[in-house]
């Protein structure tokens, strides 16, 4: 049977942009070039906390090939903030503004003092060799505890608590003294580098009369114009952001990284085209990282599991610089109410500063920490209740018409008690969970279950605008242009979906402009908070029923008929009444809108909508995994996601979604961490060689599957998956090892160096 | 006095690219680069006509670096036209496609046979070299007469001629003979080259499956797309016209040039950057000329100079290959007939294919040729009945009312009249005449005067649509989009006039996208008979005037005011009734728009407009200037244009409109010839050391004046300027030679060699 052409959301079309991938022809940033490019590279600080108390560029500048050098005496001193967060006209709602582009108080190993710009890679590289630095060094902060403590040296003029922030929901305290029965623990979160595929790229020229464009891997064009011109104090619409296709961001490209460096440079050098291009070490070192969270959580529940309330103590480590700062902490707050809602609910953050490089957003934005120290509290909960684990989450699980104990949002969508039972189901929980029971030796086997709810965008803490533009081509294709951005996660596919299904045309009839240029681009604030998809919806859909009424009204003149008998499938106009008889095809129409002497012009059509809504995804993770007591190590027998995130777009990109999620959860909870050493904030392992993310040999097959809900509140019935399947795959893990071992490890990544030590405190070995 | 800054049309604001211009920031086609790119060099016929009987490219592509050699034998068989029209609907109208990519079969001098692409451009040079082909030789035709011979070789297979048509209003043959007195004259006009600075370039790469992206120096960048989507027979959409700044095109770049090619290459060669750049050499060569006229006219006139009706006989001489063919013929008996209204006109005009470089657009498109002819003749009349040549040109000319006797049109606005009375007094028109009176010397002056007719677009021959499209920035400023093309004339700068007239802020707050892409740039089919300023304002005015509702709808949110009480000036909301107390900024509007919470969005504004009028516009100029009887050489004392294009946007941008007119008028008139060897068709000067472009130095002191009227079918009460300028130059120097020695040269140009021979059969010398 010939398989029928994509025409909407909810099937499962390749991706739009497989074959450029596929093929290389996909540009990414490095593959753009400019005559007379230079190259660009810090002289970076090899302590962690201190002042560079001399330096001198002489010989550098001397190199033969050495445009310039640049130190904090030649930075403007306008602090900025980085944090990839839509612009809010609440000046107490804006990120932290710390950062000069070049320091002399340095604040984490790799902190940059100097730049140098040569006309090659090569000539910058050994010309930062010859800067000389004369160090004076402070005392290294790398723990909160140090940070908080009175006697410690203030990180920043406004000392080392970056914010304290609390949410309540009822009275989580007394709640929880009153419930019939109590857990709590200690929790503590590694801190992990993203490691996308592609560096972190930018190259900036002036163009015009102090115009600056810059070509950059970044999820956040439209964030980093605004940025960039504040961190430089010219005027926004003076800087042009353009983003080629992005080799994976995962939050690190949320916040502004190199691109006002370039742009500094290329302004001070007149122009001239600078390349500033981060080695992989620099990624670690001088990007952004995770949060690495310290969580004291009490619970109370009752004898036959339901849960009373929860409240949660986080202490977030943000590193030398804000970033996104308290925001994590904070938003881990937010995510969390929605899963088990008929609760008190306690949150209370703090975030400090220390001399770890510097933490930002990362995929699950705080959810997957929160999440770990809540789902470990509710299992252990369950083993002292003797509840089945999936059973109590099924008795606490949101269910619609719930309302949100915080914002006191109704929940109209709510999959996750589905997500559980399916999932129990497909697993074969109860068989597997049989098997555990009992063992003695060397390999013990256990099951895991852990949930999460996470919401679909960032409103109301932030506002959420997104705008689409259509063109319609004389061949009958629309061209999209959507401020939204693809970084890898599908968004122009999912998009092109929509796009065809309204329009009522083929997908293959409908091309996103991948690149983004804000100055042509229809404004989005980009690709973060798993937003993409909800909030660029009703824009797309809005532009689109206006070209479809467009290409229908054009018909009708055409075709000497009302508008009204007309409709458009799959790229031909008919009769609605006759659907399968074509009257005209989207192109005859075109070309006659386009080449009429009279009639027509080109048909256009443009949305810029708010989005006021933010439904919470759900899911759930299923792990099945044997420790080797002996060596202290997992091994993951078998593992699924189920999701509720409303309607699925497409089927095919969701599962590649969740596969990288989980092999993303995978590593953050059995393999990666950045070593950094306590007393002097060096980070011993910035390479892809000894930080330990796992390869495709290191993971298991990957399950999936989806609960398809529809979401009312959204433009085609979806809610987030984006960041969703990372979050509670730790948790689950986390679980399973207890239930294997009978040891409960709060502390990740569960490394058989973790697993050694806690084997041995609780005398398994 | 502070000076205002510019807020509308009619301002003499600078041109908003003069910054970018001058400091060489501004980025042409060959300032593009991209990694990886290659290089093409064609192998070119020696000879003008006959057939490549042998090719051998083992040499070439055996050296090191050679990436590839095609022939004729490699490129797809499709036919294709160059010229740069709107496509249309209409089969019987559209250009003639005769050409291949790459020909066996050679028609002219530098006519190509393979290409070799290279991995640099001395390897590719080199190779090209090394390319053997044997020739087989056939008949040479170089002038329409040998073309048109009954024994004639036919260059195409259609045969040599490659139209006729002719326009006849009321019965010009009885009407002239029926006149009190008649002149009639045989006038040739020369093949001119038009020598923009920047020369011809186009690279092209394929980014995804099959879709080829193009940067290309043009003026037509849309039809570009859709020519080369043709010529390869892909979709049009597939195709992505970039258009950067361009260094001048005056018509040549109105014809798809080496973009085909460029889009091949890549598309045979795997995707990889190739860049198709020409050399001067090949620009004269290989790219389009102006087409020389062979021109019999009569003239029927009463003894009181008032003229009757008058007739031209055209032969145009396309050379090998159509381009605009037939069209410039024709458009010549088109733009004429507004001149003199009050007649019976005949125009007769056939078009043929000759073994010359192939003719095409050039600034004019065959109005020089006719305007030279008619005010020869009408000259030549008002001498032999003693009337004078101002007065003889006032009893005729368009008045407001008139009706054009082809088309019936009205004519609404003419300034012809005025020109001629202001222009009389500013030149000191009779003072210098009567200086001129019974000379006898070697030296001897004479002025002439000559004027002109133009149209302000295509319409109805073509289609005319133009679309813009506004999005405010946070900062409040502008960003136009317009397929109109900036190529050097200034319309980037006027648009931004416009706009800020009409939404009702400062010039400075507009900023034109100059740089079209066809992907996301509004359809417009772009730069060419002077349409640009009078097709795309109705567009930008429409987008403008959305725009504008758009602010004053916001602004009335804000301030809880009704939007009809406010009114914007100058970059500032106002009250009505109290304009100079602002209330809010665009900036302050924009903030909001973008970030408050809820309403709002980003405001843009976009409108695709149809044009379906086309006013002339009028001028002439006036000339004094010195003959060197004996060195056959002519020296301009004073030459002055005065020009009625309506509603002048901007005066000093209009003047240098003008001055680059008068210059290249004046090139044609006495400088400039492409010296083709009758027998071999052989160009013997195709470089700018032999070929007699005149310099800064060359050239007289350029005066011009505008006659401010205003047209009522115009946006903003403009007409044409680019062309006109260069249209009445060389029949007013033709006149005043002839007034200075009696002798009435009617073959262009007036070189000394020329002079000479005349001068000489005149028995002057």
């Amino acid at each position: 049977m010939e398989q029928r052409e994509a025409a909407a959301t909810g099937e499962p079309c390749m991706r739009v942009d497989a074959v450029a991938k596929a093929t290389g022809r996909a540009r990414y940033t490095d593959d753009y070039v400019m005559a007379g490019m230079c190259y660009a590279r810090y002289v970076r600080s090899p302590i962690a906390h201190g002042y560079a108390s001399k330096i001198d560029c002489t010989e550098a500048k001397a190199l033969n090939g050495v445009l310039a050098v640049f130190t904090w005496e030649d930075v403007p001193e306008i602090p900025f903030a980085t944090a990839g967060h839509a612009w809010t006209l609440d000046a107490g709602k804006r990120d932290v503004a710390d950062r000069l582009l070049l320091t002399r108080h340095v604040r984490h190993y790799g902190d940059g003092v100097a730049i140098v710009v040569a006309r090659d890679e090569l000539t910058a590289e050994k010309a930062a060799l010859l800067v000389k630095v004369e160090w004076e060094e402070l005392p290294v902060i790398t723990t909160p505890h140090a940070a908080l403590a009175e006697d410690a040296v203030a990180i920043h003029p406004s000392g080392n608590t970056l914010k304290y922030s609390e949410i309540m929901a009822g009275d989580p305290v007394k709640v929880i003294a009153d419930a019939e029965h109590q857990v709590s623990g200690h929790y503590q979160t590694p801190v992990i580098q993203h490691c996308h595929m592609e560096g972190v790229t930018s190259f900036a020229w002036m163009e015009e009369d102090a115009r600056i464009t810059i070509v950059s891997s970044t999820q956040i064009p439209h964030i980093v114009r605004r940025v960039v011109a504040q961190a430089l104090d010219i005027a926004w619409s003076r800087i042009r952001v353009i983003k080629p296709y992005v080799g994976g961001g995962f939050g690190n490209k949320q916040d502004v990284l190199e691109e006002p460096m370039a742009a500094f440079l290329t302004l001070k050098l007149g122009g001239i085209p600078v390349k500033v291009m981060l080695s992989r070490e620099e990624c670690f070192t001088a990007t952004r990282t995770r949060h690495a969270f310290t969580i004291d959580g009490q619970l109370g529940i009752s004898r036959d599991g339901i849960l009373k309330g929860y409240m949660l103590d986080v202490l977030s480590n943000t590193g030398a610089y804000a970033s996104h700062g308290h925001s994590i902490a904070a938003a881990g707050g937010n995510k969390i109410p929605y899963l088990y809602p008929r609760i008190a609910f306690g949150y209370r953050a703090t975030t400090c500063y220390t001399n770890l490089p510097s933490a930002g957003a990362m995929r699950g934005y705080g959810a997957p920490q929160v999440v770990f120290a809540l789902e470990a509290m509710l299992d252990d909960a369950a083993a002292e209740l003797g509840i089945d684990p999936v059973e109590i989450r099924l008795r606490n699980a949101a269910r619609e018409g719930d309302l949100n104990p915080v914002n006191q949002k109704v929940i109209l969508s709510a999959g996750l008690p589905e997500c559980l039972i399916q999932g129990r189901e497909i697993f074969e929980w109860d068989k597997r969970k049989e098997a555990c029971q009992g063992q003695q030796g060397n390999l013990r086997r256990g099951v895991g279950v852990a949930c999460f709810s996470y919401t679909s965008n960032t409103w109301p803490v932030g506002v959420e605008i997104s705008g689409a533009r259509l063109l319609l081509n004389q061949d009958g294709t629309i061209n999209v242009q959507s401020g939204a951005t693809e970084i890898g996660q599908g968004a122009d596919t999912v998009f092109s979906q929509m796009v065809a299904e309204t329009v009522g045309v083929l997908v293959s009839s409908v091309r996103v402009i991948s690149t983004q240029d804000t100055d042509v681009t229809p404004f989005d604030p980009g690709a973060f908070a798993s937003r993409q998809s909800y909030v660029a919806a009703p824009a797309l859909r809005q532009a689109a029923l206006q070209m479809r009424e467009k290409i229908l009204h054009h018909a009708a003149l055409m075709l000497h008929q009302s508008a009204m008998n007309l409709t458009l499938n799959r790229g031909d106009v008919v009769l609605t009444e006759r659907p399968n008889a074509p009257l005209l095809s989207v192109a005859d129409i075109a070309m006659d809108a386009f080449y009429h002497p009279e009639r027509g012009g080109q048909l256009s059509a443009e949305a810029s909508v708010k989005t006021t809504t933010n439904p919470p995804a759900f899911g759930c993770t299923f792990v099945d995994l044997t420790v080797d007591v002996d060596l202290c190590k997992i091994t993951i027998n078998r593992i699924l996601n189920m999701h509720d995130s409303g309607h699925i777009l497409n089927p095919v990109l969701a599962e590649g979604q969740v596969h990288g999620g989980m092999g993303m959860g995978i590593g953050w909870s059995i393999f990666e961490e950045m070593i950094i050493d306590e007393k002097t904030g060096v980070v011993r392992n910035p390479n892809l060689l000894d930080y330990k993310m796992p390869t495709m040999l290191d993971l298991p097959e990957l399950e999936c599957g989806f609960v398809d809900t529809h979401e009312p509140q959204s433009a085609y019935g979806h809610k987030s998956l984006g960041e969703p399947p990372i979050i509670p795959v730790a948790a689950a893990i986390r679980n399973a090892v207890r239930m294997a071992t009978g040891v409960a490890i709060n502390t990740l990544p569960l490394t058989p160096k973790r697993l050694f030590s806690e084997f041995r405190e609780a005398g398994l070995i």
